[in-house]
């Protein structure tokens, strides 16, 4: 079982796991190989390739499907699906229970009540978002959707994340191409933060932030990989991470559970084109993509007034980073990133990056 | 050159390179082995042995020392030094300038104005911190004391990090021991939200924080790694990592640089037991060693009500946490964690630690 811890000095919420605990031997054992204390994602990569749950033909081997797209027709639970979502075997948070909020002398502490799926985003275990095709990709963003809209009922869940990390150790140790849905009692911190500066902005100048750095970044160009018109990408000016990359629509919404088939494809469109460029400029980099969306509205509990202009204020979006450098104490220590590239530069070799072979 | 970036949707700053940006052929350089994507440290480690700049005997490859202990009363930059100070070859930041701060449409940007040091810790490559006597961690505590007092005499500079990453790739690259030091013309986001913390705390309670945490700590016991009556070493309540530890003195400050040697001392002796029980559990893993002390009194700019209550609701401490787990798109992306290791767990483990033989 996990519960949600809550310091005071930090003012923020941590997913615990208690009873299951890892303990120290189990950071050993990942710790046998000559090179790298948390053991290599690559060899992983190539050790789970026989007996993937993930792959067609093995869909037994997991909990049932939640949904699945089956262009083919074909029976739950069994091959012809291209996209398939299923409950996390190993879930950080369990949808089970009801939600204790409680103190603990200074501290608060909720069970670990919530929601965590896996997204399969193809059937074959050797491909991976980048090779989709455009259609592929809107059926992967459609799960996004479908999800969301199915979780925001229950009103016990205050935020639905969605985000990818490809190539990177998760918790699911798993090499087949899959994003991950959580959904959590409560809002996280930095979409708090950025609601926050979204409203403070609009309520002084009735503008949208991101309309308004959007509009920045289309005069100045020097940070801008691509605009095909409805979705653009830039190298946000601070740049935490170097090629780190914004995703955003150009039509003002709050919501990405609201957004349109077209849309959908579209950002698939614009998604599959930079996945490449990142794949041909670092050589498939390992990444993570961070959807950035508005909480369901119940989520403003007993601030009506601050969620109001919700539609007005907040701009959904994609974050996309390549995992390149290691965050180190300094980074998660202070809030404080360095980034040894420089946002102008990376947008540069990123537009320039030669188109990879169909 | 470098510049420091603020971008209005994360309110936060971004120390970014510039002109001399890290391309993306150099990225790949460092991939090369089988098995980490970033290289491996102890590769590194193994590597720059021979030849370091930092060890006695090779004073004269490093720019000359700003600071020194030298108990032998040996010349500067010559071999007889015990700690040594001095300026880091590939500064994120540079000392002179004039600090700029101005617009670019919504953005903020100032020049790159700030300092940063090495700490070298010991001449002898081979040994680490935890390897030290007390009386020589006590003397590179007293070289973090030094430099933070002289710092904080330049007005531009409004916060001094002092930080160490061991076994952890950093800019520097470099094996042997040494911690970094950074003066900064702002109050990082995570020290400015703890300030804010402890000060709503102080206004409703007259009470420290960080004084009502430890004393329940002390009642609950079960998250208390050792407590000799000078410093405490707890696993806080919702740690971020596995083994996170707060470590901090049970008497009242607000400033580490105030601190006297006998303080020192007894702060020596708590990071010699603490990091020789992590390295005998967790058999020298990685981890960062982060200072969060005060910020000089001319940081206040302007709102001096806001500082005046400081030394009383502001607590100095040290975080330390191994590096066994990764940070993903999940972590850096919403900034939420989850933790696959309880901190009673944490702290019951490293309680009973062996001793490791002297």
């Amino acid at each position: 079982m996990s519960e949600l811890r809550w310091d005071p000095l930090k003012n923020s919420w941590v997913i615990m796991t208690l009873g299951d605990s890892r303990r120290p031997q189990q950071f050993l054992q990942k710790r046998l190989g000559p090179c790298d204390p948390q053991g290599s994602d690559y060899e992983r990569l190539q050790m789970q390739d026989a007996n993937c749950p993930l792959c067609s033909g093995n869909e037994g081997r997991t909990a049932p499907e939640i949904i699945a797209c089956r262009p083919q027709g074909s029976a739950p639970n069994e091959p012809g699906w291209n996209v398939r979502v299923i409950p996390n075997k190993f879930p950080a948070l369990r949808i089970e229970g009801v939600l204790e909020n409680r103190a603990e002398g200074l501290y608060d502490r909720m069970n670990g009540i919530g929601a965590h799926e896996l997204i399969i985003e193809t059937p074959d275990h050797n491909k991976s978002l980048a090779d989709l095709t455009e259609a592929g990709i809107t059926d992967v963003l459609k799960a996004y959707r479908s999800r969301m809209l199915d979780l925001r009922k229950d009103s016990r869940f205050r935020y639905i994340f969605v985000f990818k990390n490809h190539g990177v150790g998760t918790s699911s140790n798993v090499s087949h191409s899959h994003s991950q849905l959580m959904a959590v009692p409560l809002v996280p911190p930095l979409i708090a933060n950025e609601l926050e500066y979204c409203r403070r902005h609009f309520q002084q100048k009735e503008r949208c932030l991101v309309c308004d750095l959007i509009r920045q970044e289309q005069q100045s160009k020097s940070r801008i990989v691509s605009d095909d018109g409805n979705f653009i990408v830039y190298a946000p000016y601070a740049s935490r991470f170097p090629f780190e990359l914004m995703v955003a629509p150009l039509t003002h919404h709050h919501d990405f559970a609201q957004q349109s088939d077209q849309q959908l494809q579209f950002l698939a469109r614009t998604l599959r084109d930079i996945l490449r460029r990142l794949r041909s400029t670092l050589r498939d980099p390992a990444y993570s993509l961070i959807l950035h969306s508005s909480p369901p509205r119940h989520a403003r509990m007993g601030r009506p007034d601050y969620w109001e202009s919700l539609p007005y204020d907040y701009h959904w979006h994609i974050e996309l980073a390549p995992k390149l450098t290691r965050l180190t104490g300094f980074e998660w220590g202070y809030g404080f990133h360095t980034n040894p590239t420089s946002p102008e530069e990376a947008a540069e070799f990123l537009r320039s990056a030669e188109p990879e072979s169909e």
